[in-house]
């Protein structure tokens, strides 16, 4: 058997994966990308150190980023996903027929080119003609797109460290409300409440002070280990509740996690967060 | 800081904590345990180097195995726990005031001492006059005891392996059923069917075939590191999702996971589960 892989957390806990070999070590000019072949999860994209998403589990993740969002949004003709660069939540958008256009922004194209080559079960939906993807930097697409504005928004980026910090603050967030319909959605993953208590609550509170509603929901995430992952769903004026029942039936015949009870049982919040959300 | 503890599982996947100190290591006459103090969890009981209970989480676990029975049981008066030496089951069943009786049925009387005396903070009901010790096979108190039928029974072992593997077989649950009221509800954990799909597909299809209906029940435990925990609910003629409000109102000002939107939620079953459950 081959050497151990761990990903560490602040010297307090790691998460070792068994490998078979590297399949890809890169330096790119934001951050090391690995691709292990893993016994566990298959192959499994490595970011700076920090597991991104695996073949054998990266549905648990993508699907509960996009379909609450996809299921409840009014409209759903123009989506934007910020990061995601292996290419798996732009596959689950583009599940659903209604969309007319959507446009992927990842900081770095040298994501984009190994996981294309190395992960293509994940990334299924990159030759789809309505699918725009833009190489460059999403803080700054937010800040200066002049485009008409989105029916959802997905914020798909790792920690908030590394490229994706900026991803986690006010301004960043003023500027994808700006970019928002304002019967529209926004949705991103926010982190751990087990191990990052404070920046998951931050990113709830911060979402509210912006768009006025924001919602957590919960859901595992087997690589990521800490037994409770969670996103935000945030809007002006759409209730995390009122899924539409078509959109999300349809759905149900692809999905391997997400399907209707999933959805609203995932905004069940546990009862020690209660107090502080 | 002091070096990593891991736990691994079948040399696929391992999980480590940075450990400050070992507070005790023994050998029972049935299993290696230890007391570690972690950075991350506080104090974990390791039974033959698998991680068991933590001070920091252990309520994820207890008031999940414990309170959908006690939430749901029509009548509560008689609770039988099989497995659980930490105490925090026992705790957790003694919160509710209808219990008149509780047998904890535990092998390995040196765990109840060593958690005692470590793990206060988890097992701080050992002293409830309501509570009975019985330091014994839990498979043989099943096979043998001649008993008022008990309400609720909660089986609180590891996994099937070691002194738990006969815990997990059709013969012990036919036991319990014995043991059941004609209304009573069996809980048990599990496992994960990210790791271990045959075994937790195992336990609900033997509970279905012994008491005629099983649930399974999802969540999360950080200790466990699978991102997704269950339990599983059998009853011969108890429903779940029909809790009995009043109960699960007044536990909501002590429980910091459980909670009535918790409860319902935690039946949403995954949906590649659904065809195979």
């Amino acid at each position: 058997m081959g050497p151990w892989y761990d990903e560490v957390f602040a010297d307090r806990v790691r998460f070792g994966l068994k490998i078979r070999r590297v399949l890809y070590s890169g330096q790119s000019d934001h951050q090391k990308i690995e691709i292990l072949d893993t016994e566990q999860f298959g192959r499994v994209l490595v970011l700076d150190g920090v597991f991104m998403t695996s073949e054998a589990d990266e549905y648990f993740y993508h699907e509960m980023l996009v379909h609450p969002a996809m299921t409840t949004a009014p409209r759903i003709r123009r989506v934007l996903v910020i990061g995601g660069g292996d290419g798996g939540t732009i596959r689950e958008v583009l599940r659903h027929p209604e969309v007319e256009s959507a446009v992927l922004v990842e900081i770095d194209g040298q994501v984009v080119e190994v996981c294309r080559q190395h992960l293509a079960s994940i990334g299924t939906a990159w030759d789809d003609p309505r699918l725009e993807v833009v190489i460059g930097d999403g803080v700054a697409f937010a800040r200066e797109a002049d485009v008409e504005p989105f029916d959802v928004i997905l914020l798909d980026g790792c920690d908030p460290v590394g490229p994706s910090e900026g991803l986690f603050n006010e301004s960043f967030f003023r500027d994808c409300a700006r970019l928002l319909h304002p019967d529209g959605v926004f949705a991103m993953q926010s982190e751990t409440p087990v191990f990052m208590r404070e920046v998951f609550l931050d990113i709830v509170h911060t979402l509210r002070r912006v768009l006025g509603h924001a919602w957590p929901y919960f859901g595992s995430v087997p690589l990521y280990s800490a037994g409770m992952w969670t996103w935000t769903f945030a809007s002006r004026t759409v209730d995390p509740l009122d899924l539409i029942d078509e959109r999300a039936q349809r759905l149900e015949a692809v999905t391997r996690y997400y399907n209707r009870e999933i959805h609203l049982a995932s905004l069940a919040v546990p009862n020690a967060l209660k107090p502080v959300l």
